[in-house]
């Protein structure tokens, strides 16, 4: 055994040695690169944003589930496909392989499938969470991410219409948002592919998709090479132009795309759902200038059946889509022998609220959320506390200051976090049975009864 | 090539026995055992209580921030310890070594080092979120689960009483949950840190605290045993048992605290702290009754330096505590030479959600929070969406029933989700200006103008 001495010294040159380390190599604590955090003020921003779009979601009957952050690795993978596949973030601890989840679409298709007999059909979720990819770090790109979704699910079957109630909802939630003038462009996946039958080419949809949907970046002529390199004729390209080069209001498209007489069931019935969902959506409330029937929109997902959508806002042009979704036929093939046709939209929130972050379209310098701090200038809290108390029965969130420091400070306290109501409590105060108060604003002060200090404040 | 015919054969036959293979074995669906998630009915009840919680902390000036779910590794590792550190799930991928958070205090602490610069001091954050362990799966431990947190972090000082508003906060919290009689627990560490360091055996602390933290559990003689077992007294035994053994109301236990005449500065420290926490939160209209300075609490964790918090549902014996936590000197030691002392307190909502779950206190036959649904016995929907136009308008969550159902369905419908109101639309109610309005709960049917729906069920 040691003797108690020996042992002590030792004891000190290790603590010191450990201090000196610390105090030399301090661990890295900046936030790691693609995993966006805020600072307060942004955060209770970033906050009301999403707050607008859930209540807007809930208004339109849509109820919240919350699944876990992960999901067996085997759900993942049915799901994902290339890229998204790379990207999965793989853990393992225990029995079971677990993947964090890289959007709410599949972990929504198990949830559906696994609570089948608990769930009242039409289900409508809403549901506001973080996702995850391992995407490689570079501005503008999240690794993990908040979605809003919402999905209409049908047992067996939905009507159509669900999908010209989306475009109200999408309406709703941009009209709220204010930020500026937006056009939610939708189309119809049986209209391509009608014709795409039509022509004899439905081998090649999938490249089809996939040049139609980076046209706006490449331009017309390297799609038209493209698509000619993937062995599709001059008349058949010349057929596809016709098609989503069809532009004007949306009754001239309407009335173009029924003038190319195409004669493929598949065609005539995404015309007749496009028409409806179209006269449809504009009963709620949608103006002819903030919904576009486009046929140049694809959607690069595989699972989307009828209507699709894309949001973009005019004065970010290169946000791209802010909101997309659509309609499938089929959302947890994978996982059952049901038929659960839905339609969906998502929003992606952490990528719009980062873009807009630098436009005067976010305010920040938003007033506290605390809406009083109270300074005693006397020892004994009892009477600030009181005061406390009576704002906080009425739902007024309120602060007490309780550091030490001189009254300057506090006020400069109280101005740093934007709290509009300064609460001065002394001997006179207390005496008067009148609080001082300060509108940090106005900068207007003075005293009012105890008994009124509420309506005062709810009255400002 | 192959010919086109037998290419189609082969297609068909490779399709039918993909199909046949979903066919036989579809992937499990269950939700990974320690990880929740819940019918919607349940998601609500959740909802609801973490609204009241979140709302409370706003109440008392608390903001929030929203890490991420991933850290560096060696930032929870440099917190984490024993048990802890095996149960942290790690991820790789890229350039960073990522594990997911065990708790939100640890992200708390690299966060203030941060974003020190753009923090005002005292900082009052809240935030609810999930955290991670990986634990074995066994009934009521969970793997993934909500904590609900708040702290207080001061610049180089922090005042006592926000100790005592402490206790203010969670009796408020208490009294909204309503589930049933509570009381707060509270002690101070540099009493019992005082007497050991008065009998000299500070350096078995750590032992002593961990037998004392599981003396309600062992027993009287069995905590002695084991303290005798790490070498110490039977006088020391006796002096300790002294201590935690005090009882009575609080006064009384002020009382007899103070007459056992400890010598010590940091027990006097420690008397005048849980002095001035005492008197001080119970100005907060926290009940003498919710209240009670019991020393025989310790907790775990030994980052503690000061006041020491437990709450204890009396119903629920076998829940142990609900929330807990305590005052730091040293917040963000590992990552900073900056002194961030603090206090802070978290309730284990998951934990408390899901045993409360089985008793009547959590009430899931709640009305939806959808108050209408639309049924129109019509096919043209304009006058169905503009009446649950106006009533969206109005805040009043409207959902229209789209499928083509027989009514009793849609009823049926209705009643399943516990929806309050149904609105009938048919040839009549367009011709008379007024809708059929059925109450789902009284069973009452009646015609209304239009004009007056929003006012009548803003009214119900």
């Amino acid at each position: 055994m040691t003797p108690p001495i020996i042992e002590g010294v030792f004891f000190i040159i290790c603590y010191n040695f450990k201090m000196f380390n610390n105090f030399r190599k301090k661990i890295n604590t900046k936030s790691v690169s693609g995993f966006p955090e805020f600072t307060p003020e942004k955060q209770r921003a970033f906050d009301d944003i999403k707050k607008i779009i859930d209540e807007t979601f809930s208004n339109f009957g849509f109820v919240s589930i919350d699944t876990p952050v992960m999901e067996r690795q085997e759900i993942l993978l049915a799901k994902a496909g290339g890229e998204t596949e790379q990207q999965i973030y793989t853990l393992k601890k225990g029995d079971e392989e677990l993947a964090l989840r890289f959007d709410l679409t599949v972990p929504l298709s198990r949830y559906v499938v696994d609570h089948y007999n608990d769930l009242t059909f039409p289900f409508r979720r809403k549901q506001i969470a973080k996702v995850y990819r391992g995407e490689r770090p570079q501005k503008g790109r999240f690794r993990e991410f908040y979605q809003a979704d919402i999905d209409i699910i049908g047992d067996g079957e939905l009507s159509i219409s669900n999908d010209a109630e989306m475009v109200g909802v999408v309406n709703s939630v941009f009209n709220k948002l204010n930020f500026g003038k937006f056009i939610i462009r939708v189309s119809n996946r049986k209209i391509l592919n009608g014709l795409l039958e039509e022509l004899n080419i439905t081998e090649k949809t999938k490249e089809v998709l996939r040049i139609i949907d980076k046209l706006d970046k490449i331009g017309k002529p390297k799609a038209q090479n493209e698509l000619k390199l993937h062995g599709i004729s001059d008349l058949e390209i010349q057929k596809i132009f016709e098609l989503i080069e069809i532009s004007g209001n949306n009754k001239e498209v309407l009335d173009s795309l029924e003038k190319l007489d195409i004669e493929n069931d598949q065609f005539k019935l995404g015309f007749d759902e496009i028409k409806y969902v179209y006269e449809n959506a504009i009963l709620f409330n949608v103006k002819e200038e903030n919904l576009k029937i486009d046929l140049k929109i694809a959607r690069g997902l595989d699972y989307y059946t009828g209507t699709i959508y894309e949001t973009n806002l005019i004065d970010f042009p290169k946000l791209g889509s802010v909101c997309s979704g659509g309609r499938y036929d089929d959302l947890s093939g994978k996982y059952t022998s049901k038929k659960l046709p839905g339609v969906g939209l998502s929003i992606g929130l952490t990528r719009l609220f980062s873009q807009l972050e630098e436009t005067n379209l976010i305010n920040f310098k938003k007033e506290s959320q605390v809406k009083v701090l109270i300074v005693s200038m006397i020892n004994d809290l009892s009477f600030a506390i009181k005061t406390a108390n009576n704002l906080r029965e009425n739902n007024i969130p309120t602060q007490i200051y309780f550091e030490s420091k001189k009254i300057d400070k506090r006020l400069k306290y109280a101005d740093n976090l934007n709290i509009p109501f300064v609460i001065i409590v002394g001997e006179d105060e207390i005496k008067s049975n009148k609080l001082t108060i300060k509108n940090l604003s106005t900068g207007k002060q003075e005293k009012i009864g105890i008994e009124k200090i509420v309506s005062y404040i709810k009255k400002c």
